[in-house]
């Protein structure tokens, strides 16, 4: 049987392999500097940092490892927001996962949870928007310079990601005991045909179904909201995609202008790892 | 840094993500029940094993549970061949990969190694000839029940390989020190562009070398060399594709006719280990 940091780096696999995802990297298509290859060497190298996770080790220094083993390939920032998912979720998974088990994880991160998550931004360049000045002393990008400030206000994890909400969906995660994860695990359980497919199919559902956060900090709402809409217009009710080649299609246009949503797509890992986890799938 | 078990486990990955592989699931192709998924669950599935071999454990165990954990996925053989020439480069590579340590570990295994080799027969269906009658009691279908015959015979791993030459390319490896391993490493190495498109071209140079020993097992000697010969046409001598259309079609071909060079794809990927190992490449 996989373990659960097997399931986690096959999660990670399974998501890229997808297609079609309008926008991001997939098995038909490679973005510029960002290519397919990168993405397989990201979720061999994210190995450790999972596995410290399943074994019990914080949240915080597991995902710094995860981040830091990710980063080692050269197309920068692959799986950052996925694996922000996938490591409490892991942790989560000793004692059966559940999304009470994962909210008792994410309740349970500490100052020091939150100081190795502001580390991880020192091993790879992530898209962040600009914080509010008198948040200034937590930005991100500050990386390790902000532990005073993470001390000083006594801030865990997961007042941290309290404070990206709304405007970051995988902060949303960590504050609804990760509903949308849950829900993904559900659609690609219920769907039929090779596992790959079935997350395209949850993912191109999940962007219907809210504005995707990468697009909206990079591209602005508006830009985020126009791509949902695109991408309900082209699922029905029951989450399958109505015409691939409109789908095909709507992806081309997503690359041709640089848009990619790819918190969607940590959703969809998440997701993929909740099913494989909790055996809601074979492959 | 990757380790040597990481980098064997993203060589798998690479191999299958490299298109157009004529005959094989490729980035772009699934076969009928085999498909791109079955590959990414068997390389996970395959750590354990990788890692046991990277920590200087007995070739002959840490390829049976390579083995057993590649096949816990529902396309059955996905990567037997392949971890057959990875188990002993990883473990080669504990004291730097070159082709005399490769030579080192396969002259050291023992009897043990050879009865562990039978076992991981058990764990999934390999494709194999009709042994000759007088070799009956060494057939690899028996499994452990082989154990008794290995050990009044005193056969060694490398031993039992002497015997599957020239049929067996894999075992032609063990007692070449791994000889077009690192040929393919050095073609990847002086390729340009993305590893896995590298990884493409030079199994179409490698197919159009020899006859694949898995189509000559599965469909005879002369349906082998016919795809060597077509390979061959298709391959200039620097070992670029010539015409990607020609090559696409011929895949498409084989694809068709279920001619699957699986033998030549075990060489890639510990090609493209090698080459990862030895930092020939960078990803």
């Amino acid at each position: 049987m996989r373990s659960a940091s097997q399931n986690a780096e096959l999660a990670l696999l399974l998501e890229v392999a997808g297609t079609p995802k309008p926008g991001n990297v997939d098995r038909s298509r490679d973005l510029e500097d960002l290519l397919f290859e990168h993405f397989l060497a990201g979720a061999v190298g994210a190995q450790d940092g999972l596995r410290m996770a399943a074994s019990g080790e914080p949240v915080g220094r597991s995902f710094e490892r995860a981040v830091e083993g990710m980063a080692e390939q050269g197309g920068g920032n692959t799986q950052f927001g996925a694996l922000l998912l996938l490591v409490p979720l892991v942790k989560a998974a000793t004692d059966g996962l559940s999304r009470s088990a994962a909210e008792s994880v994410v309740a349970d991160t500490t100052v020091a949870d939150a100081k190795a998550f502001y580390r991880a931004f020192e091993h790879v360049d992530v898209f962040v928007s600009e914080p509010d000045p008198e948040l200034e002393a937590l930005d991100v990008r500050r990386g390790s310079g902000a532990a005073p400030a993470l001390e000083e206000r006594g801030l865990t994890l997961l007042d941290v990601m309290d404070r990206s909400v709304p405007g970051d969906a995988v902060a949303r995660e960590w504050l609804t005991g990760f509903e949308r994860s849950f829900d993904v695990a559900d659609r690609i359980a219920a769907a039929r045909g090779p596992v790959a497919d079935r997350a395209a199919s949850a993912f191109l559902t999940a962007l219907a179904e809210r504005p995707d956060t990468l697009v909206a900090k990079r591209r602005g709402e508006e830009t985020a909201t126009n791509v949902m809409k695109q991408a309900a217009e082209l699922t029905r009710a029951d989450g399958d995609a109505v015409d691939r080649e409109a789908v095909e299609s709507f992806a081309d246009d997503l690359v041709s202008q640089g848009i990619n949503p790819g918190t969607t797509a940590d959703l969809v890992a998440a997701g993929l790892f909740v099913a494989l986890e909790n055996e809601l799938i074979e492959l």
